[in-house]
Parts: structure tokens; sequence; C-alpha cells
């Protein structure tokens, strides 16, 4: 009745004896809650989240749905509580899945020094502090023979500037293991009304105004099906918002450190769509991508 | 015919024997060119600035006039290189003045590791962190008699969030060292077609967008003449962007470090507008606000 998620591309994952999240056949997700401070704070807040008047449903739709907890036995074999979620990816075949860390910082104000000198390290090593956020992982549908190009998560997060730009092509091109990536399903994905590009700008409307939550370390999950995507079905593509871990109240004050991130994003997704093939690299970095196309799962 | 700036509210100040920045009755600012990699980095920004043709003209009255550089007796009685610069106070009398450091983080992402250690001190003992900006100075002029609210920069520097709240509102005031500011000033100055809100979300769309530089550690100079304000009028507020000692080259990439703090001052500034009378302290903060009234200088 339970598995390991297909189309996970960043975060924990289960394993034979290690902790990680589920998913069944119902179209819901098991996250374990971590042990410490990081699960209670996630409980809390979707707990808070689901019941909170003051989120717009426009904005509500970026979430996952809310289901409980419950204890149940992990794939580590032990019993465990877990967050029951919706799993986003129940109603897709072959989603083309990028996870995006927002925030050129991952840590909040009241951290402790140890924390910050951690999450500080990584900042700087990927692209969170040059960008404003860091893509943690990605799979691009490429055909049922060719399954999907999937780069190793420590590749991903190893990526300069540059490889970020490519890889927001390589995510809606049909080709996307190719040297030449054809950015074929951009404007599909990316532009329309209901496109990517739409949805962020609504977003980005909401973290203008809003001083209830700061989303430190969240990720945007972008997620659409090839199939659709060309045949121009532009509802299909979707963006979300996981990982409440390290979320604090704002307390009066805008997430900045998100929103700073977010328009960052939104200025990368924008230059895809208005000049596509603006694929240059501007810091001299001639290195070929690192290509790994994964067969299936 | 030199002297040393009567309405400078932050950064390094001259006296007898120590270097600090000097105006001339022509309206220019004379601003030493500070010894190591940060003088020539600003030098750099203004003259690069001066000829770029991207900059478009209702962005570049944002900045101070660049008149070049000028060997001259300085303040600390030697010779040294400064730069010569538009004196921003000199068609003043009685200059209302905020100085207001932009950005939760205030290092480049190449710093060096005792830089960062330095700056991220800084920014967590202050508001940068937490709010996006920090307050670095500020003077509010009351009357001819008791000449100009100015509290001190080390207080300033200390406030918590619900004391930059009430400097927001007291930098408004007719009253600004009561308890009970009246925020008078408020629809003249930040309200109106051209007050200070409508100057900084001009900024904000063109910060959207810029890719050319990211504006580390710079201030926004908040300017206004009472007289003038209370008469209604707005044209007279005045916004600014100065110290570019640590600007370095965007590479493609928005300000998001800017961006973000930008829109976290604009919410409070929108707050004063909408909700004049909310000042109450959300997290408990009920210390008195220090006040000093500085007759004159």
């Amino acid at each position: 009745m339970f598995k390991i998620p297909p189309h996970q591309v960043a975060g924990h994952h289960a394993s034979n004896g290690t902790l990680g999240p589920l998913v069944d056949d119902s179209g819901r997700f098991y996250k374990p809650l971590q042990g410490d401070e990081r699960g209670s704070a996630e409980f809390e807040f979707y707990e808070q989240f689901s019941s909170n008047a003051e989120i717009p449903d426009r904005i509500r739709r970026f979430f996952p749905v809310f289901y409980g907890t419950r204890v149940m036995n992990a794939s580590d074999g032990l019993e465990h509580p877990h967050l029951v979620l919706q799993d986003l990816a129940s109603s897709r075949t072959n989603p083309t899945v990028m996870d995006i860390k927002i925030g050129s910082r991952t840590f909040g104000p009241d951290a402790s020094n140890d924390y910050i000198a951690k999450c500080l390290k990584r900042d700087r090593e990927t692209t969170s502090i040059r960008l404003g956020f860091r893509i943690s992982g990605l799979q691009v549908y490429v055909s049922e023979e060719l399954g999907f190009y999937k780069p190793h998560r420590d590749l991903v997060l190893k990526s300069s500037v540059d490889d970020v730009k490519l890889l927001f092509r390589r995510y809606v091109s049909s080709n996307p293991s190719d040297s030449n990536p054809d950015y074929a399903l951009a404007p599909n994905v990316y532009g329309r009304p209901n496109g990517i590009l739409a949805q962020l700008l609504e977003l980005k409307a909401w973290f203008e105004d809003q001083t209830i939550y700061h989303f430190c370390a969240c990720s945007l999950l972008f997620m659409f099906e090839k199939a659709m995507a060309s045949e121009g079905a532009g509802s299909n593509a979707q963006v979300k918002l996981i990982d409440f871990a390290h979320i604090t109240e704002g307390r009066g004050v805008i997430d900045h450190n998100f929103l700073g991130g977010l328009c960052s994003l939104i200025k990368f997704i924008s230059e895809v769509l208005e000049d596509p093939d603006d694929h240059k690299t501007r810091e001299g970095d001639t290195r070929e991508s690192t290509i790994s196309v994964d067969n299936g799962h």
C-alpha cells in the first residue's frame, strides 16, 4: 500500500532502513516528523495555516493540502509520527519536476551561531547568496524509451550561475540533455495566463504584502506533464510551496529574504521567455554540463 | 571656504585632525577616498555610472552628480584625494534627513571570512537581518527655537523593530520627540504623486529588472524641508542613493538583497500612510524612546 515517492527530486529519501517520505494510492504523502523542533515547527505551521482565515484562496492553492498526522510503520521499519499531506505528483504520469530552495539566506535571525555557520557555508557554496535561490534537484521527462533526464543532486547543487540559467532552459526542452536544448515547451510552461511565470507573479504580489510568515529555507516546486504541455494545456503547469521546518512568524515584517529570491527567479524565467536563444555564458564558464539520462526510476 | 557638512546623520564625520567629508559654498561635497579597495571601488562606480547609457534619466536623478576627483588639504590637515560630488543638502535650509542602509546582508558573495563575520555580527545586532534594512541616523527639524530632534547614532543603531516603526512616524511629525508624535507631515512627505513612497516604487521597478550593479551596503537618504512640506510642496521630498564603496557587478542577476530590503521599507512607509495611528508595539517593547533635541549644530 505504501511506496517510496517515485518523483521526488530533493530532500530526504526513504529506503529500506532509512527514514523518508512515503505515498499511498489515494493521493496522500506521508512525511516523517523530524524528531526535533523542525518537526514540530512544520506541524504547527500546517495546522495554523489550514485554519488561517487571512490566507486568500488564490494563495492557498500554492500549498499542499494538510490532512493531519498519523503514527505509522515507517520506511525504517519503526513506528513514527508523520504529517499526512496531499501527494502533489499523484495525478501525474511522468511529471517534469524542479525543486528550488528560495532565499539568499537559509537561517533565521534567531538561529544559533553553529547553525548559522553551517547554513552560511552551504549558501556560499551553492548559488543561494549570489542568486537568492538554489536549484535542489530536477527531473525532465524525455520519452517512454529514454525516461527522465535527472542530473545527480550533488551536481545540481554545485551549479554555477550559468549552469542554473541553462537548467531553466533544459527544464522546458524536449531534448533536455542535449548541448543545445530547444526550449520548445517554454511558452506553454513558463508563459500563458496561468503558466509558471504568472503563478510566480501572483505569489510575489502576496509576498510584497503579507507579514504573517517568514518562509525560511522553503522550496518552490515546479511541475508539469510533457504530453499536456506539448498540446498547449497551460493549466497543467503548477507551482507549489513545500518544506516548512524553518518557518517563523513575520511579526509585522514582510519576508524580504524570500521575496528577493523570488524576484530573482522571476527575472530568470522571464529571460527564458523573452530571449530564448541567449544561453551564452557571462562568466567565461565553458564547462560541459553534466548530463545523466535516468531511464525510469 | 570648506566646512564640515552640517546635516550629515551617518558615516564618517570630519573634525579637527579626523578625516571626513567637507562641503563648500558652491554646492559640492568632498568625500575622502578611502585608502583601500573601498575607495577605488567607489571612484570606479561613479566614473562608470556617469557615462553609462543604460541608466534611464528617471533613475539617474536618484544619484548624486559626480564631478571627478580632487587632491586637497583634508580635515585631518593632510593632502588626500577626494571624490567631488553634489552636496545634496546645499539647497536646503533645515533639512529633515534619514539615512537607511539597505539589505539584510551587507557583505558580498566574494567577501573574506573575516569581513563576513564582522558584517554578519553587525547585521544581527541591528535590524538588518530582521527588516532587510537599518536606520543609520536621522535628524528632524522642529523649529528655530528648538532646532533638530537628533537621537544619537549609537541609539538609532540599537533600535528594535518597533523603534524603527516609531522612527518612521517621528520623521514626519511636527513634534518628533513627543511620546505621541502627530505624523502631521506624512501625507505630504511620504504620500503625493512625487513623494517618498512614489520615488521608492520607481526605484523598486528598476531593481526588479536591472542586473548591472549590486548595491551592497548602500544607503537611501530621505530629505525634506519642513516649511515646504507643511505647505504641501510635495516635490521637496527627495530620495537619494549614497555610499558605493561595496558595489559589485550584477553579471546578469538582479540585486535581490537590495530589492528585498527596499520592499520591506516600502511596506513600512505604506503602513504609516494607511494606518497612521497604529504605532502599537507588537513585541511587548514598552521602552521609552531615547529623545534628544539638538538645538542647532
